[in-house]
């Protein structure tokens, strides 16, 4: 059976239970929240009693059977935006303690490939790669839609008293945008950057943009409540992009010339080409998004104005640490994008909720 | 006669003068006001009406004739730190208009060298050749301790109305500061920061640390009025050197660690070493300060930990221009470091009352 | 008539004649080598008589009337990679001296917009503005099919004896390939480097890549002469992609992780998308080469793959006086790539030459 | 007994013996070659056949037990500079394989703070915690003054049949001198580059720079017969210190500018300073020494230069696998700097070798 494989050494007596409630991917779009033995952490990793775990667009996909390199079905319990409370640490592990409040990256990288080497572990070379140390929580292993999960304590940030467990699954987002970020210099002060795509990751960019000191931050999108959201976040300027050209618009907003830096996050086909005429001679487009179908951009137009195309995967170099600094300062709101909340129990319905966007979800989160 | 010299083409009659008052070095210790034509803009050139002009140290190097490169004697007018209103632009000049106020960057590189072709205008390799185009307000041409003063258009940026004349001085200093940050990544978000100097540059230094997202900002300094303006002004905690050792308080403030940037502003010979002691592995240390003696270091320490030592020079990098984006959304104060204001006319005891200290002035301001 | 304009102070007598031949374009497809003045050097500016001046892509647009922001008509000399011998020198120039062979980067910044100040010269904001002082020599100004041109001595490299004027075309062109390589980090050494297009651009680029120490250098084409070439100049293994499939190629030869670097040359619609595949996860794209038409590519693998797009245009970073010095040491060859030189009065069929590929053509030069 | 600590798991029989010879330090100047259980590789990690390992000023610290952080006397084997080939593998390797020859970085970093995490490894800030996984072979763990020895796989690359295990010995000095280049950048091409120090270190680096480009690489130190091997191994030009003026020849040799690149590699208390006055306005000095006391340094010429200091400690950055592909096409050569070579058992007698300079060796190894 399932549990003996996870967890072949029976755990002492004591606070911690010997299973757990657990979602459990049966096949595609077949979940099931399943009694499962709650797994022990080995060496440098931790067992976090989880009180929060978000849903994104990456955990339809995984409901649907579309995502490469999950465990396999009848032990796999995805979710990878996930915070909680330490419970037990495995051997070496002294970075947090029993009692301590933490969130996660869902990456951790190998260690020893050469990209990890170089610091790019959201990039490891040994991408799925248990055995050598690579873990995506959640998507590669067993992750946070459960009552318990563990992960290395690399990828564990403590939380300030200051951050809510609703934040932290915001936290884990924001993380995605600052890693884009730093990948472009991190340096935005004064600098007229766009967003486009009001979700999740663009609404916390516009929040970390702002902070960083950009002059004008413009967020692009095509459904208003979500741009009026921006707007309360910090966003100087929102454009829907069902009534106004974007391009044209920002062009006016910065005066002609477009902006240092274009962000896109929406993942629309269209987006792209968009961007390539929204930023300026020499500037910068990062892209963290993902699209249905391959996107068509007039290339010559990116060389002749010597623009650089960024992109970035995940939460990585240390950025959800950041995003928590940020949030402990108060200058990061994560909890009000929260609009739905679940019971473990109800996660079926909860994904239905946010695949067939009823009620205008924007971040849908299941709480244990 | 010196006026001839510097303007030889008559003026068209209009709003600006034929002279104004200004400020000429005569000899070393010796500074008189006295007319002195306007001067008119090349192509290129912007004139100014200085309205305010900041006084630091090195205009006390300068009255004491110890700063080289400098134009002769009865004709050079310091002060490299205004601001004011544009009232004429010289050929081809359309980035700014008649009306406009403006601060500066001192240094205008030649745009020929290899450093200037490769963005590094304040290490010009044609430093004080005015033929080919460098300039150095202040220093290596006539500056801003007059009624009018020219300069480059590239080192001028347009002051949005929130920023005042005063707080302009503070901006070019800020754009000091701010130059370091870019140069030492300018991702400070999350990051444990110290600096060591709580003058203007310091004080300029700590609000832009804490504004770009630094986690903790530790201000290090001797004088008690000066660390509570620090306080005042965004530093998470400040370190009085004398009654604490700054090392063990950094070490304590860092969880033994040390800080990931140390920020030397203080031009005190015994600074480095402390910013060697208080820097973590892999940290670095961003020097933007004078010595009046050579400086001894343990760089053994500073190798086996890892650590980089960044340099800059003046205000470059466009850093002048960020600095007013933070200032025009209220994040940058600068009007409240200027401590004492004095009419050209008594510019000698403005130097003395910098020079001794009177006052405890903190930035010395000619009001014009 | 036309001299006027271009020359209206006589020149003294003495060496340089008052006119040479220069091309003209006098419309789409419209090129007459007719009598010109000889143009005088401004400040900062330098008169070369021209030995020789390659020919390129770019030209064929600006042949048939394709290419935005050139002098007018009638008046209009093209020509961008030029080399010669210095024969007059302009206001405060004394980097060169009369006699001293150069060549030349096409770009020369305004040298006070945001991007030229910042050292991005080749995207400078005021491209096309010549009061500004951007100057394209051939583009945007009169450039070198003509016995004498200027540029701006920023924009001219002495170049060594061991470098012959034929080299120094290429001189050019491998400046255009290393001003990528220096945008990508210039650190190419042990890395597996795959270049697309065995053009100019690209048998350069395969040289300096070797030269920098690359461990593997694969180049792509579909030409077998020009591939024979690539082998000739340093290339580890060349890819006919009409009979070998190029990404299980690049996938063979690099143990099936994909190239650290693929740089793309070929200006081919479908090159793109086998960057992408080519490409190693966390590596890098580099494009140097523009398209007839928009490109269509799998944006959501570069995403997943961390990978990052670099553009460049033109050469840029004083990139050519680093090809110089490869070339110097005998470690670049630039002359035989030379396949076909033309007197200036055969322009016409020069062009035609090249445009229909007569005679494979590799670089075409007017002799001088 | 020691034995037992060591390898507490008896090796199954094979061709890998029980025990070997290896030097064992039982105290300050108290080395010994004893009997001692060939050790077990972990997960990860990789037992080697040494067959050399070379020595450096390090050893001469760990012999007079001034290293801090080494295993006890009485089991503790130095050696940092080594190679062989691969006997066994732990537990997830299949980077190599038994038969494979291998060199080392010294350095393998505990993959898990935010240091490593960031690809600093060689700055891991648990340095000295074998359990959390960092090692430093021959200084934190047993090294390669031995038959066997262990290292990460990660720590490890795999020797291509042109490079000699003599070679290999400078494989591993050569990544120091490359790590550092990287950290300034890497890209080396046309830029004029001073190395101060003929030792292995500095020869190596003055091959690199020169096969990495540099236009010109001046080599400084105060013994000929190092000085003329600088000479046949590519140093443009060499300057004896004792006879001439380093600064004053740099100078004289870059048209007075100074050099884009200063590398100190001498370890001499004098030369930062040369370095501070040598380098270029702008330019970069890299520290790659350690130095007997506290240097003391005109720090305010380096801030008003806008030079930056780098530094950087060991092998990093994938550097050795760099330095590897270099050699492998012949343009690094490292067997030509190995002077001396002993037996193991005569490890006392070689460590004198090197103290007393007794017959100039180069770089002395040990040969199993």
């Amino acid at each position: 059976m399932v549990a003996e494989q996870v967890a072949p050494t029976p755990r002492p007596a004591g606070e911690v239970p010997q299973t757990m409630r657990a979602a459990v991917m049966f096949g595609p779009g077949d979940i099931r929240v399943v009694d499962k033995p709650v797994p022990r952490p080995g060496p440098g990793e931790v067992l976090v009693k989880v009180s929060v775990c978000g849903m994104c667009g990456t955990d339809l996909k995984i409901y649907d059977g579309h995502f490469p390199g999950t465990p396999p079905y009848g032990t796999y319990t995805p979710g990878h935006e996930w915070a909680g409370t330490v419970v037990e640490v495995g051997e070496t592990v002294d970075e947090v303690a029993v009692g301590d409040r933490v969130c996660i990256e869902a990456h951790h990288g190998c260690g020893r490939c050469e990209n990890c080497m170089a610091g790019s572990y959201t990039a490891c070379l040994n991408y799925g790669d248990v055995a050598k140390g690579h873990k995506a929580s959640g998507m590669t292993v067993d992750g946070g839609f459960a009552e318990y999960a563990i992960h290395h304590v690399a990828a564990l940030s403590r939380m300030p008293d200051a951050v809510s467990d609703k934040d932290a699954v915001l936290i884990t987002t924001a993380g995605t945008g600052l890693f884009g970020i730093d990948m472009i210099g991190g340096y935005l002060l004064g600098q007229d950057v766009v967003v486009f795509g009001p979700g999740p990751v663009g609404l916390m960019t516009v929040q970390a943009a702002k902070q960083l000191g950009a002059r004008t931050v413009v967020l692009v999108g095509t459904r208003e409540s979500r741009l009026a959201r921006g707007a309360g976040l910090g966003a100087d300027h929102v454009v829907d992009a069902r009534r106004t050209d974007p391009v044209a618009e920002i062009r006016r907003l910065t005066g002609g010339e477009g902006a240092d830096v274009v962000i896109e996050t929406s993942g629309n086909v269209a987006t792209p080409q968009q961007c390539v005429d929204a930023v300026r001679r020499g500037g910068t487009i990062l892209v963290v998004a993902f699209y249905p179908e391959p996107v068509t951009i007039d290339l010559s137009a990116v060389v002749r104005q010597g623009v650089q195309v960024h992109t970035t995967r995940g939460e990585g170099g240390n950025n959800v640490r950041r995003a928590l600094a940020l949030a402990e300062m108060g200058r990061l709101k994560g909890e009000e994008l929260v609009t739905h909340e679940f019971p473990l129990e109800d996660i079926a319905e909860a994904l239905r909720v946010v695949r067939e966007r009823d009620g205008d979800p924007l971040k849908a989160v299941i709480r244990l």
